[in-house]
């Protein structure tokens, strides 16, 4: 079953997980997998805090699969409209995925 | 001692980390990360738990980075004849990697 | 806003967070992720333990976007010449990330 996919990336604040879930849901994307991370931005230390030492993640990376690059920029667009003005928050997309097997994702 | 690789993801249940990482021994893979993490599947909530506020990651991510575009697949074929009957998992891979520096992995 | 962007990924032992760190941003680089990570290198397990059950993540893993592949090459470069003689570490490159939208990254 092996299909060409896009991967979307969204790093953003942790408050703001449940959120970016339902926007996923709501786009039609089948699944995520969602990372706890830190990190740091450009304009100095995120507001969830400065760099972290192993234990305090408060930001959330979230990677999902798409089966085409329109979905993956109209999820993009919809979190970048609703929060990136007020929170941190990164969406890249990587077009050269391949997906191999999925089973409940 | 830059060369090419694949990346080759698995997403799976924490249940499945050790035997995942044996077959990817067993293969012939020289490292791999994994990173514990949420998320939801195709057919709702994954058997490991609604979609994770933080602390609570009950999948594992695995990345496996491989010389040849052959040995990826070959774990990924494994891992799914053994577990995506019976546990929720996705395997992808990407082509267009580019190792730069490695030192124990 | 699109545009084209390197991902520099560096994963290492957590000791090094904050060197890394300083290094990412010496370089210039605008921002990072990181994650905890766990896993195996290629001389058997990593000095910061076996491989990992789940809680016990002693790795960290970066993920740097760059605007040139360049820059992302001289972090590297860096990070390699300070520490891999005496730490367990690896960095990869994957030139065909798009950055869509970025808001304090």
């Amino acid at each position: 079953m092996t299909q060409k996919a896009s991967k979307l990336v969204i790093v953003t604040e942790k408050v703001l997980l449940k959120k970016v879930a339902k926007i996923i849901d709501e786009v039609g994307a089948t699944g995520y997998t969602v990372v706890a991370a830190g990190g740091k931005g450009s304009r100095g230390v995120r507001s969830s805090g400065q760099p972290t030492v192993g234990d305090i993640y408060t930001n959330v990376k979230f990677e999902v699969l798409t089966p085409s690059r329109d979905m993956a920029v109209k999820i993009a667009d919809e979190v970048a409209a609703q929060f990136f003005k007020d929170y941190s928050g990164i969406t890249y997309i990587c077009d050269v995925m391949e997906v191999l097997y999925a089973h409940q994702f």
